[in-house]
């Protein structure tokens, strides 16, 4: 029976576990200021929920802002997951994973991560990421992405795919996903 | 000085090995009539130039499709990089190189490619392959694919996207940038 | 001179970071009973000493056994890095990375870790791990080894070897390298 | 009943692909005389069965030498699995596949091999492969090993390793086993 369904789909929920759910946030590098102000936004929101915040790991763009937005938080874990061993680790990562994988790693990121956001789309490596993630069935919020990023991937997975325009509409859907 | 530039620019090969040059074909294992016609036909145009046709190397799809359009032609090579022992390997596969990484498989198909050709962009292990060939940078053509795909990626990186409409024209694209 | 580049190496530390040292207890899925009783000793010992425990992540063997002993340490914090996300993840795990990377994923255990020790050599995984850190220049604890084992790596890389009985042992060598 | 089950098990062979074998020759970089000579004549021995080589691909030690070896059978194919796009790879591999995941390249090698000979243990990288190889349950032959290695590696996994001391014994055993 269709409605009846349909309230299954809703009551399950996209994780069983018992550990601390863990939001992968990806993003470029080479950021601009509004994608890094939002990632620091995104971080702390993710951190004050008590949960864990996913990055690429390095020193640079919306992976160090949002691992900083994180650690202003008290009793904040940040974990970063890095293309191999002589990438500047960012200062706010607590653990650091060293995956010697290159680009690959990003595949690492977004399979460790229970929801991924995508802080702006403007490079191939947080594109990549999206793609990979709903390849693996993931869940991706898009933050203040463009309209052709946001079409594309629609397009391709329309349950999985959710366009957002601030920091804390992510952090509320997230809440409502888990 | 502008113009002498331009020349270096169109001198210079993109490879400068002594070996084969490998051209991968990626594209969806769930790919439509027109896909596959098309990855058939690359896969034989390819093979006739005397490169080798590397693809994600199952059998379904673009994949299988690209390697059976290359095995028509005598003396040709195909290899098939598949994401673990599992996967149903593609008959017109002559070397089958097992990685078990899942879907990171995806960066080594694009990494041992000199070219990339990505023969629609309806599935999302496609883009993600596209993203991260762009990543590294390497010259992708995307072929038949739809304007928010062309528009995306070649706002990314302008000068290693190239759209075409026929497996002729990707060939020909081929052959001027080897 | 010998005597002051003696003092210069045992001067300068193997690792520089400000974040938490990372110490990667590797064994097998299948132990037998003083594997297990050496791998939850070594998870605790190491946990009270304020180092993060990373393992294997599956809930089985020295993996499940060395994260157990580091949560019986209140404020403790346990890494699992995982094959793939069919694997069953151990209970004491807090953060768990899934690399969905088969047996590969291995490499990403040591290259993670600032120091492994190896909880027995009685598995196929746990040698490749050995063999992969120290190709990695890692530093490698052989708890309770095997002659055979011990001598072919002490052969192999004498100044990155060492051979220890207990888990306290370990840890009081881990202290001094670090 | 036992005599039939005996049977079955010699009938049945390692693999059952239509594809050309491939047979991993892995040893080190840095090798010695008697390696680089045996790794040299089992190229050549594994090319005149028609089969493919299939190596590290780089530039240097027992995978350029039995690349060598096998490129002067004229026909002969050989792949050359390189860990990143930086390694020099050897002039006599046909086709490079780049991985770009470091050390973890090597259990790319061993899962698209159907039997891996170890040419020489004296490298931490060889030992690797051979440990990853055995947890793929792949079969192993250990040529001119040293008793330690031998020691070990039979006591892991007594039914899938084999000891040799020359390359044609190596051969003559690969096609039993195929």
């Amino acid at each position: 029976m269709p409605l009846s369904l349909e309230v299954r789909s809703v009551k399950r929920p996209i994780r069983q576990s018992t550990r601390k759910p863990v939001i992968g946030v990806m993003g470029p590098a080479k950021a601009g200021i509004q994608e890094l102000a939002d990632a620091k936004s995104l971080g702390e929101l993710i951190a004050r929920q008590g949960w864990v915040v996913l990055t690429g790991g390095r020193a640079s763009g919306v992976m160090d802002a949002a691992s900083e937005g994180a650690k202003s938080v008290p009793g904040s874990l940040t974990i970063g997951v890095l293309p191999d061993r002589k990438a500047q680790v960012s200062r706010y990562v607590d653990v650091a994973i060293v995956t010697d994988l290159g680009q690959a790693r990003n595949n690492v990121n977004v399979m460790s991560s229970d929801v991924i956001v995508a802080c702006g789309l403007g490079g191939t490596g947080t594109v990549s990421e999206v793609a990979l993630a709903l390849k693996a069935k993931k869940t991706v919020i898009l933050l203040g992405a463009n309209k052709a990023g946001v079409g594309l991937f629609k397009n391709l997975a329309p349950h999985l795919v959710h366009a957002v325009t601030s920091p804390e509409e992510a952090v509320k859907l997230i809440g409502d996903l888990l």
